[in-house]
């Protein structure tokens, strides 16, 4: 049986899973706190619980996402010893969450624009977090001498983020015109090489 | 002496250019037409005539910045032989125009997302237009043998675009700190290593 602190995390964690979709299906403006909290299974008054507004609950749920997609990239950094492969393994498991998550790609990149106070006042962390891990990864490739010394390892970082983000965009409105691997295959290509 | 066609499309232009900057500055939802309407030096009455509403501002105003790059594209496109000249030459176009423009880039990439009527009812033609563009550069060069043959041109437009775009933001954001030098000497070793 879960204990009570168990069963809390649970409800914390189903209501930012809801809203990731709501957020997702609706657009933020339009989405309501009623809709995630519907369904989520709660009542209205619990979300209220938790987050202040509908800003805070839209940034708490990116976070939420980025410290999954961070965990995924650390793991990989730690366990996986090759730099050709840890770069391999970080630009699968990107397609990976995608396509288990495609409604936390679509809040990333257009829902969390929507919100004032994340374009203007929020200092990202998250999203530092996971491009210095990558830069990590460069750094020490080029240490290594498997990749280029000529690269700028932010540079380098920025771009991979770019490169993923529209593929997986592109993926995700495409419906089923493209395949994942006709996708992954010529990213893999481009990124492998480009920085080899 | 100018006639009045001439002064007419000079009005247009002027008021699509203060479009950009006032949109870029103070966030889609925050301009005022009057805003617009001031920094182009016309009367609020003069954006209505030729613009039905911000929406419809904001959406021409894309397609003007949208018209330029793709002239730029298509003139090196059909001036320059070489296909991996045509690459680093649309490269340093992309830096070049968002060194003179950065509130162009900054309209393509937040304001524009701002826009509901945008996001869902628009047809963006000028974006398929400027992909189809780079997805042909990089066709032609496959077929002679210039660039590798395991890549999916769309895909690879894509993911170009995706450097592009982020590198283009993490120089203008980074006010100085990085050179635009080191962002497209990097960009340009992973595009061009990635595709040949």
């Amino acid at each position: 049986m879960k204990d009570v602190a168990q069963k809390k995390i649970d409800k914390y964690e189903r209501i930012l899973d809801a809203a990731a979709r709501v957020f997702a299906e609706k657009g933020f403006h339009r989405a309501r706190i009623s809709d995630v909290a519907k369904l989520a299974g709660v009542a209205d008054g619990t979300v209220y619980l938790y987050f202040q507004n509908k800003d805070d609950l839209l940034i708490k749920t990116f976070e939420f996402i980025m410290d999954q997609v961070n965990s995924v990239l650390n793991r990989i950094y730690e366990t996986e010893p090759s730099h050709e492969e840890r770069i391999k393994k970080l630009i699968n498991a990107h397609y990976e969450l995608a396509s288990r998550y495609p409604h936390a790609v679509e809040l990333i990149t257009f829902e969390l624009r929507q919100s004032h106070k994340f374009m203007k006042e929020y200092e990202n962390k998250k999203f530092k977090e996971y491009l210095r891990l990558i830069a990590t990864i460069i750094k020490e490739g080029q240490d290594a001498g498997a990749f280029s010394k000529s690269l700028s390892p932010y540079v380098a970082s920025r771009a991979i983020f770019g490169i993923l983000n529209e593929t997986m965009l592109q993926w995700i409105a495409s419906k089923g015109k493209y395949q994942i691997e006709e996708i992954s295959n010529t990213v893999m290509k481009i990124i492998l090489d480009g920085i080899t």
